[in-house]
């Protein structure tokens, strides 16, 4: 982990290019340093002033005379690498760049790798260039030239929020200051010349002022430092909310325009934010509402995770409402986001209908218009529900009650007393009402929305919270399963479907019964052993597309079809080229069993530029053009992750009784996923492709039919 | 149409247990007349007062002596159906009775028919009951007992609000009053005994005051009430916004245990809004900003909608921001919802790049952070862009910056200009501002969202409500084609699959060559005419599963396979029973050809019992029950509308090149559902369930390889 305390937390700081104009970029990080209280010292660095705005300046970052902890650098582009190779010299430990004309116009290449080298060189923490700066709201450090902490600041708080846009990372902190959200850091990272979004969110994730993290991010320069900046987060219990924007062709190709980065495949992105349960919001909106939800929501106690991955927690919520219509609402939302609803509890019911006959006591509980004549029955049944133990989460619509003149007491009265009590379910509270109501309920605990449906997401992102801070990633690790660690031909791009299918059994892959011929009695021979019908096929490091040249015959019945098969498949080989357009020497045909199922499953590893091995699987066949829904993994997989993969991309449903054909055990069929990536895996760095296309879906379990292994 | 004018637009009013007290149910309707300045006359009806709320009193409605044309009743729920017989005497036009304690208590139906007996006896128009009555916002017309309107009202504006439950409509008014959305009538329809949303939203479609229409429903009772009333709002080119809930099994089972309404099946009231136009909102906030966004906004001039569908209508949006992140979520959003995004004219890049060197002239357009420094070059490239006749709408982000004291005086001056200005493309801005400002630009056309996503879904709906507002509709009829009328054999419960494929081939649907062969030699001069290889399938009225009892014997390459397929099939038809455990007599076997082709299509037409005749289509074969994404439509479908479902259900994939194969014509192929649809019509009340399933795909089109229709 980088050390960011110089950066986001300096004694001293001085200003390259400090102007005596406070409006100007050199001049507005001295007066908000200066006008909100910031601690340290400020040395404005001016050859041409001896003060600037009231501070003695210095001629050069020399002249200090002491070593400092921060330089803010404001100078023109093309100085920037020699102040940086200064600020060395002098021993600055951290730099924030807000200079622009690097690598993000044409040209600027150079520049900025220039800049990069020099602060590298000296060992100077680099943020930028072309970044708005970073903040330390406790600290009062305002090192940004954007005025915008003039017109107020976010209190100080948990949330720490890490943006690569500016514009984007000004807007979120004008928002968390308009929505109270208190904020412990915010940093920039412009052209990442240095720092990226990841190494923030690894220092965000070890810093005890910090509970939630927020991520603006357009794509992942390196997506190892960002799995490595996730695991920290996951593993100190501190969940991270991340807008990663460019999901679509649209939004990718404007992505691209905006900055250098990569912005590659999104369902990739996911896959890795699936892995380290990453809340990820696709709007401004979503991104703050997560942000508040997990900085102010009270875990609940009872989430469940039947997967045990933290994606999949859900908690039992009770809906208590007073609008039967907008409690069809929030059930609706409930049941699509996965989370039960257990009917109230008999004694609570009963005391319910005494008191409303016609109250609905099923969850949703509908109070029903009631609760303006009799506003205790609608807080006891809160409070009923919220102390029985059966939910973790009890989601209320109010309506406008809460303004209510005689709901009002009776509300404080009761989420007084719940939130004494460290057994009580959380509250969610859906409504419009006054701002000081709110804060009120905010100040005990209760989370606020105003769309009901809200509330759902909440006890969704809460309960997944609580299963990521509950470590049940312990449960989730791949089974130990041997790994094959046979040589790997070193020359050779890629394996012939014989070794492949070696390499995958070694590894615990379940592969059809076959074997390799070299002339036709042998694959009779073999034929007979392995049993009717069977399939004839090239077999070669140097013929992928062995259908394409008529080198596969299937469903052969008898000696007689095996033997014209293997001539047939001898005479392709023969007429085949290399990719250097060689003759192919022939080695043999492959005769294996023509395995018996009702179903077909596609499962591949492929090396993904930024995030290295990914893992995907679906069904095979035509859906996998006409249904697009594989599901994605970081290789090698968990088996959690792997079942999630089956369940995502609906090839659980061939295991599960389908069409009347017996069940197979899912965990045994996600083992075979995590064989598969675990062979992939071992690999290492030779490895560029694999694909088993089909596993055979049947009575038995998968049976891997073909294979291709490319290596790099 | 029923005429609400009495009950909407009355000029004297009746109240039926009038209350001296100003709180209670029989008295809030009085005060509210009084206080919020209604201008017609109020009856008070109290046997027991003399005046009540400064109003002289009447014994009874038959007293007042004049006929009046609303009654407001708020009498206990036992003595409601005699009030009713009375008013009915009494000439009283329509009523609105509040009482509860009817059909959603139970045993409650017995007092709500007769109830609903004596209205319609009188030819009383009744609304309710347990309801909460209704309101006409320009009229003053406040028939309510919720006290809401005490605290405020909305302004009188051109939406009307009708909801079956009381509870969300009192909250929606009061979510309107917040938002200052201005509404026409507000309607509540409770019990539904005599009137139903269907009936309010087609007179609000015929309500000269009214433009947009906004509905909660849980269910409709009378399907083809529902859809005669979108229908009348798509003529008068009104968008309706509609929440239906209960889209999940839970939120059903809530809206069951709610009120007594079927709440069907989501997928079917889906395709009822497609065909209609239909806006539908899943959550409150959606609700909200669709009708704030079909109310005030203006429709992009240039709408397409490729299908001709008002659903798939979309316009080219210029996305114009101050912050590349932004940019690229609200590009995300549109690539999602459709919208394309065509770069920006080459002059205004030209501009633009002049006076911003790195701005982002492709589209999003990113002005940067220099807006700050250079208002007018942003507001140049809006009204550049608003101008240039390329784009439906203008989609700005400006974060902070409407707010910034350089830039809103050059907004408003390029704001009031666009507004004269016909031909323009309508502005949607998208930021935080101050609420005069944001006041400023909705009074002058522009719509106003904070969330910047919310931008892109406000130009999809108005693209959506300008391509109904053009009555696209009259290109989105049935193609004319023959339709079949032989008669139905009048007690069968089903048709032969020799009948069946009659039927469909007289009704332009094609089928594979096939014929009905009574012995074995028959059958194989049929296979031979026809041609190899055949099925031979059991051919029956009563015999519906036919391969269940091995009555299907498929691929047969030569007439000793026909034979003793023959003898197979007769076999099993002589051990078959009919329902009522009849022995079936053999009336022969088809013999069909095998169809060759690379795919199956499934097309059924089945009875909702909400909506009548729903057509659904999509992927055969395991597909079904593994991804199950069939298409629904209402029937007889529209070529668009078959072309559509075809690219919902993903089936198109299998026609338009799949795997190298020819592509076929999908107009030729969405024809070919139109006709299953119209031959499904055309059996009229008699059919109950009709399905192809196979339609092979092949290079040919499609041909039906099995069809089975069941009668009632």
């Amino acid at each position: 982990m980088l050390d960011l305390q110089p950066l986001l937390c300096p004694r001293s700081i001085a200003v390259i290019g400090a102007s005596t104009q406070p409006e100007k970029v050199g001049g507005v990080p001295i007066r908000l340093l200066g006008e909100l209280g910031y601690g340290g010292r400020v040395f404005p660095v001016n050859p041409g002033a001896d003060t600037v705005q009231g501070l003695r300046a210095y001629a050069s970052v020399a002249d200090i005379g002491e070593r400092v902890d921060l330089a803010i650098v404001a100078v023109p582009a093309p100085a920037a690498p020699d102040v940086m190779a200064q600020l060395g010299q002098a021993g600055t430990r951290a730099a924030v760049v807000f200079t622009s004309g690097f690598a993000e116009v044409s040209g600027g290449d150079a520049l900025q790798h220039a800049l990069a080298t020099q602060a590298h060189a000296h060992g100077v923490q680099l943020l930028g260039p072309n970044c708005l700066g970073a903040m330390n709201l406790r600290e009062r450090m305002f090192a940004t030239f954007s005025p915008i902490p003039l017109s107020g600041v976010p209190p100080v708080g948990h949330v720490g929020l890490v943006s690569q846009s500016g514009a984007f990372g000004a807007y979120a902190f004008a928002l968390a200051r308009e929505a109270g959200l208190g904020l412990s850091h915010w940093v920039t990272t412009g052209n990442e010349a240095g720092l990226q979004v990841a190494d923030v969110i690894e220092w965000l994730a070890n810093d005890p002022q910090t509970q939630v993290i927020l991520a603006y991010i357009e794509g992942a320069r390196d997506g190892m430092r960002l799995r490595r900046a996730l695991a920290a987060a996951r593993a100190a219990g501190k969940p991270v909310v991340i807008a990663k924007v460019g999901t679509t062709a649209a939004g990718a190709s404007a992505a691209q325009s905006h900055t250098a980065s990569l912005a590659g495949e999104d369902a990739v992105y996911q896959a890795v934010f699936d892995e380290y349960g990453v809340h990820r919001a696709h709007t401004l909106e979503a991104f703050f509402r997560l942000g508040y939800t997990l900085a102010r929501g009270r875990r609940p106690a009872q989430w469940q995770s039947p997967s045990g991955l933290a994606a999949d927690a859900v908690a039992p919520v009770a809906i208590v409402t007073v609008s039967g219509g907008v409690g069809i609402m929030m059930a609706d939302s409930a049941e699509t986001l996965g989370l039960p609803l257990p009917p109230m509890p008999d004694a609570a019911a009963q005391a319910l209908r005494t008191a409303i006959p016609f109250a609905s006591t099923a969850n949703p509980i509908d109070v029903t218009g009631q609760v303006v004549a009799q506003p205790q029955v609608f807080v006891d049944a809160l409070a009923n529900v919220a102390r029985c133990g059966q939910y973790g989460a009890v989601a209320a619509f109010l309506a406008g009650g809460v303004n209510a003149p005689r709901l009002w007491p009776v509300l404080q009265d009761t989420v007084s007393a719940l939130e004494a009590e460290r057994h009580a379910a959380p509250l969610l509270i859906s409504g419009v009402m006054d701002d000081d109501k709110r804060a009120w309920l905010e100040a005990r605990g209760c989370l606020v929305f105003r769309e009901p449906a809200h509330t759902m997401e909440a006890v969704a992102a809460l309960a997944k919270a609580a299963a990521m801070e509950a470590a049940v990633s312990d449960d989730n690790r791949a089974p130990d399963l041997p790994v094959p660690s046979p040589a790997l031909p070193p020359d050779a791009a890629a394996l012939s479907e014989a070794e492949a299918m070696a390499w995958l059994a070694d590894a615990g892959v379940p592969v059809v019964p076959h074997g390799v011929a070299r002339n036709a009695e042998a694959a009779v021979d073999l034929a007979e052993s392995i049993g009717y019908p069977v399939a004839v096929k090239i077999c070669s490091r140097h013929i992928l597309h062995k259908s394409d040249i008529g080198g596969v015959v299937l469903n052969l019945r008898d000696a007689d079809a095996v033997r014209a098969a293997f001539g047939q498949v001898r005479q392709a080989a023969s007429q085949a080229r290399d990719t250097g357009g060689q003759a192919v020497p022939f080695e043999g045909a492959i005769v294996a069993r023509m395995a018996r199922g009702w179903g077909e499953i596609m499962v591949g590893v492929r090396r993904d530029p930024v995030f290295g091995l990914v893992a995907l699987a679906g069904i095979g066949g035509t859906a996998v053009e006409i249904f697009r829904q594989m599901a994605f993994g970081l290789a090698p997989l968990s088996r959690q992750r792997a079942r999630a993969m089956l369940t995502q991309s609906r090839a659980a449903a061939l295991c599960t009784g389908h069409r009347g054909h017996p069940a197979i055990d899912l965990d045994a069929v996600a083992d075979v996923l995590v064989n598969v990536s675990r062979a992939a895996a071992a690999m290492g760095d030779r490895l560029d492709t694999l694909e088993i296309n089909p596993f055979i879906v049947g009575p038995d379990g998968l049976a891997a039919a073909d294979a291709v292994i490319t290596l790099r």
